[in-house]
């Protein structure tokens, strides 16, 4: 039985590694094709075609409108000088993605395009750009991102895709941070629309403490450790760590700093998914097909979509 | 604006560490329970009480089918002089840690009990149970576990919840490994009902070297990376990797040693979710009450419902 | 007794051979014993000795005082009705076991030890104390640790093992936190001794923005990614995440709270090595044989060796 | 030019000051140059000028017969038509970055250069160079990277630097795979000069039962964990996991792919640092100034140093 098994071993060849060193074979591509193709860069930049991530414009009101908020975000903040630029998540971000892409292969072949994750790397490969990290490139013209709620300051939150630290840190190193959504992200104060909580980025064995420090100390009696649906037991995020929900009630969230600041502070927490201060403007696509644009100093302007 | 903050900051005390360091208030349990309650065990080890998981006694009869399978597991395999004994996870589990329950706290005041992973975890913890890690006790008397399938010679497929590694690793420590689950798990052939795919753990930088290994190589063209729900992008494990799931044809399933070790000698690949030639009998509750036991020699047998 | 440990192996087979792909040779047990060990602890807690992980009481002036130190800390602050203790890191903490371990078994049969970190752990186990976890009690009875500097406030910096989260988390969940070191740790301000800076763990694609941040904003100019000896490029802490020392001058490191609260709130910082109104006394070792206590309310003790 | 760069960054002020609790000190750029940078590439490709990491070309005979070496690799097997590239790490690599950058700017435009760990990664960014990453490019055209040990059949031995799961990632990726080192590397049996062991990077909760597999049926009484200088505990690859080093005797040495599949068919192993089938050719500078070169068909020829 042993000695038929180790036969068997040398007969079947569980794939001998001078297998893999060797070309592969030109196989056309599979018949079916994978749910999720792993992110193959076209070879050789020059022969490289600019691809909008938008393949069908037969959009709604609602589509289009927040296609017009994320053109107008493009030509006010992306100038011809900028050479690294953030994109984030959400969307509304395919739509920036398809103007940087009209804007041709010779304005953006001198630059690098940082994602504030997976997604928004696939988007940056298979579009054409060409792809930075941050740990490069830590000084960012420009960043462009979603957002889960952003209040009448700017203030926002993020961190429903648990990408919120990923996201931090890119708006943190952009001299310029731009908010694009929908109109339903478009509220007074955090926490209207979104009530699932603060998403709070936390070191796994310390996610008890931080729960005890949320329930008696900080008033968030609720909050709980986010369940994956994918997996057994809690949702881990890309850098290895577990993400609590933490509601507060609407007085609390009416300052946002302090909460984000106390959250922060608690030995355990790496990242709070509330970002005060940061964004320079915000721009909803609304469901008439004009655009709502909310600046830092408090103006707010109205754009028309052109039909 | 700035001396405001920082006004701010002094007056607000957003968490003095100090605070911290002294006794928590004495508060109540918070009104509304968290969803998810940290796993606190109850201090002093003999005055536990030991309480089983299963509260309401009310079941189908397709959960006492599980309940007997369970029941008959611990009953033929954890013995006296066990001091080390593995708890997986599962919808029959439960009842094996029910039944260890019973089995008193005298009995169980010596043992040590190693969870596969976080639910598991609560599992030991909340039943009173005393907890042990396998990086202490590298040895485990008998582990109990589910399984997504089980073919006829107790080749099992595991990887649903993502957390196969750590399974296996209890599986390949233990001295005795039982199967414990319910009549869908058992099938003459892995694939049978369980179509997602081998489950195999990867390191994340790898993963497209891994896809198109299993496309081109091995033959199955639609691997693909399983994406999260509750978190953008691909899940992650609870030891930071990402989950491929691999479809092979039901020829080549026939043969799960072969494609468990073809895949495990990939580079990048941690684990895969196929266990051969490790279970020593597998307990299947069914429809009927009665429950079916395959053992590793061939010998199948069949317990009828006490009523 | 150690033969019978033995033979129990042998007999056991933990590893199943038809795992492997290979016929397994039927070794005997190694002849010679492993360097490092793994951890694994007398099966059954009543037959457990309680172990000191002091062997050779034949010490230095200076060894003995630090025994004394552990041991005056011990007998103030581990109290009869304590059951969750945290057991820190440090030339000292070993004496501090030795204290614990002469309470004798019934003494410690109720009580659970928290470990900061893998060296803790060794110590716990080794030592036949029970091991637990901080995501089980996030609330600590005591716990004793070690420091790389204490000032007269008894702030201090640690973060030289690069464990300082851990052990910050399980100071945090101490009711009563207690320093335990020797004379060179005790000092008037922070960085007087200590030259290699503040301890920063950070993650990993984040430490090129937190760099910027420390060298042109927090005034660190000389503050550098710690590189790793025994592996290629830096040091990866227990989490993950790459270790930053950031030195500041005299004036600065007077106001530890400032600097540390400014470091902390860094997007991508994970924890910061100081520890600020965190300790209740600091006991420390010193060359003529005597202890030296330094109270958080400023109170200064000195016990003079008994011999 | 770097005046240029060091007045953008004051211009631009990386960090909002606003997310900082405490008003930040405008501080001009610190004098003193970090120890480690930042990873920060040139802005804008066109300008980008190629520089090699060989500053000093005042060499030793041994260090010319490495540079030999290197080119010779570099000149045999990066053909003009390549455009995905791996670079190592290793004393040799280097020298094979400097023919590189030789080639010119036009003929490496389109090339993107994949680094093995941290160093490569600076080596690549500082010269110059594009990067990718293997998630991006999981098809090499060429790999070359240095190693522990070569055996006359190119078996290697790597992981000394605690990389070689990424290491073996782009050699199994690779079309060609080409190992570049000095004269003490060849050796007729690996395990010759390399007497630390088979470095083997194993899952943290696996590494206890790993050690006992080792220990009493892989025949490596002596395996080990690697324990880290710079760090409390044990050294943590970049992927988060532990390292063992395990050494074989001589006469298991002599067949590494049995060694190899039986350490990596263990569960909870991620990958062996032993490399077998993989290498088309190794480039060894000797001492006398010559080259050796070894290829994957048994030939063996020698380069005279041109001087």
């Amino acid at each position: 039985m042993i000695l038929l098994r180790s036969l068997a071993f040398r007969v079947r060849i569980p794939l001998n590694p001078s297998t893999l060193a060797m070309p592969l074979p030109k196989s056309p591509l599979s018949p079916t094709a994978p749910l999720i193709r792993p992110i193959v860069q076209t070879r050789g930049i020059q022969t490289t075609k600019l691809v909008s991530p938008i393949k069908d414009q037969n959009l709604t009101v609602l589509e289009r409108s927040k296609q017009l908020a994320a053109w107008t975000a493009v030509d006010q903040h992306v100038k011809p000088e900028h050479r690294v630029i953030g994109i984030g998540s959400g969307s509304t971000v395919p739509y920036v993605v398809e103007r940087i892409v009209q804007l041709g292969a010779e304005a953006n072949e001198e630059r690098v395009f940082i994602p504030t994750g997976f997604q928004s790397k696939q988007l940056i490969v298979e579009s054409g750009l060409n792809l930075g990290d941050v740990d490069q490139f830590p000084t960012i013209d420009v960043t462009l991102d979603g957002a889960d709620e952003v209040d009448r300051e700017l203030n926002c939150i993020k961190g429903g895709g648990a990408c919120h630290l990923r996201e931090k840190v890119l708006a943190e190193a952009a001299n310029t941070f731009i908010l694009v959504a929908d109109y339903r992200k478009n509220v007074e104060h955090l926490g209207t629309t979104f009530k699932q909580g603060v998403p709070i980025e936390v070191v796994p064995f310390a996610y008890a403490k931080v729960l005890q420090n949320l329930h008696h100390i900080l008033g968030s009696p609720e909050a709980s450790l986010r369940m994956a649906v994918k997996k057994a037991g809690p949702v881990v995020s890309d850098n290895g760590n577990f993400i609590i929900d933490a509601p507060f009630d609407q007085e609390k969230m009416k300052d946002p700093f302090t909460i984000m600041a106390q959250i922060k502070m608690l030995t355990g927490v790496v990242e709070v998914g509330v970002f005060c201060h940061m964004a320079k403007a915000a721009y909803f696509g609304n469901q008439d097909g004009s655009v709502t644009i909310k600046w830092n100093d408090g103006r707010i302007e109205q754009v028309v979509a052109s039909q």
